[in-house]
């Protein structure tokens, strides 16, 4: 059996019963390092966190090992148990979509343990749900490479009147450019794209479109640590936004569409003064 | 303090260990029977599977409850720390929404405990949710009421290329006519939406409006009891859908746009022979 089990947003205690049952059953477990694991406790003392809770050790996964050993790992769990943990719910990234279809081709029974994510937990900040249109991502523009196709997503959503969810970029384990040069692995120090980026990056976007889409006056939700105890949530404009400290990653960020009053009321809690 | 704790989609053990402890430390839990509470264990002999597992009792409120009893809910949590518990996560609904401001209103600290919902889980079916666009809802229609607003939603995500998620109308602790006559409170035993009869309301209105959004031959994929043990994906037509029988409720509908590979991959484990 393969255990896919979302860990949640916050910490290792945000895994539900259900989870910890599964990883307390499991020969082996691993868990993934392909997005964040600020919160779980992986830092330089290790997976002391998540292998206190659980009682045994957990193999961190970046997307690398599980692309090279994911022969291995499915053998193991056609053979016993074995969990593998996902910050988060386990279909919020396409990553993992992979490993599950592999493991369904060889016949490997897989259980889904579900937890929330960003896609559902974004809904804390008062806009509902249902009133979201698809969502962006905006991914770190360099030099030479300042990719915009968001840019109509966000024109549409607003068009319809509908909310925009902006996933801000992740880099983690990037091999560096003189490392690939030198055709050694090497890698960059993970880098979170921050609130105050992505508002420059959408402003300098609008600046070289020109399509209304958005201004530096619309309204928008600035949400910092997402279902972390020190999570923070800030409304307002965009130049109101680029005056907040958000503090330390994740972060994302809502280009708000038509509101509800009910809406407004609590965005009102949120509102920079 | 006022902890908002999202059950998941599952049962009793589909908490989070953060849940948990916010029950465990709370003078009063209530759990809301808004929507649906089938697989936690809220039959005929009461409460068992929540209270056994919490070793405290369990108040179920009702929408009218919470809407009579707010202020005492809200003294409660004033002076001790009270637990309101939700299926699915706190906000995949808009009905908890007005406790929490007016909790905040009143300087009531608020903690929000989050979890699976419908509205990320649904990533189990294969279909990307960045590739999803607003989300619509499908109201049962009467002789009289047949509202179609989700007629133009559909046709503009599949203009997108988007799949759209159908969530399928809950009647639960609805006032009977006869009831309402006589002024005295009686109830319609609860009614959930199947897939089949959501089909056929959509076909019914594709039919009348003539503006090809979809047709029997478009792609869907039907859920039943997402994220419990039972759970049941079956991918195909329309047509073949009407054709598999899905068991018991929860149901929900995803009508699919357009596909990438990885995404089909993943259908074909559900698709109907």
């Amino acid at each position: 059996m393969l255990y896919i089990v979302g860990l949640g947003l916050g910490d290792e205690k945000d895994i539900t019963l259900r989870g910890l049952e599964a990883v307390k059953a499991s020969t082996k477990v691993y868990v993934e390092a392909y997005t964040s694991l600020l919160s779980f406790g992986l830092t330089s003392d290790g997976l002391s966190k998540l292998e206190k809770l659980y009682g045994k050790p957990v193999i961190v996964a970046d997307r690398e090992m599980v692309e090279e050993r994911a022969d291995q790992i499915l053998s193991e769990a056609s053979e016993s148990d074995v969990a593998f943990l996902v910050v988060g719910d386990p279909f919020g990234a396409t990553t993992h979509t992979d490993l599950v279809v592999r493991a369904k081709q060889l016949g490997i029974d897989v259980k889904v343990i579900h937890n929330a994510s960003v896609m559902n937990a974004i809904g804390v900040c008062g806009l509902q749900l249902y009133r979201y249109g698809e969502t962006v991502s905006i991914p770190f523009f360099t030099e030479t490479w300042r990719p915009d196709s968001f840019y109509e997503k966000i024109q549409r959503n607003r068009e319809l009147g509908l909310h925009t969810l902006c996933l801000l970029d992740i880099r983690v384990k990037e091999p560096s450019l003189e490392s690939l040069c030198r055709g050694k692995k090497c890698y960059e120090p993970p880098k979170y794209m921050t609130i105050h980026t992505a508002i420059n990056q959408l402003l300098e976007v609008e600046a070289l479109r020109k399509g209304s889409a958005y201004s530096e006056k619309s309204k928008c939700v600035g949400i910092a640590r997402l279902g972390n105890e020190d999570q923070l949530i800030a409304a307002g404009s965009m130049t109101d936004l680029l005056d907040v400290d958000f503090g330390a990653p994740l972060h994302c960020l809502v280009i708000v569409g038509e509101t509800h009053p009910v809406e407004e009321e609590m965005l009102e809690f949120y509102k920079v003064k």
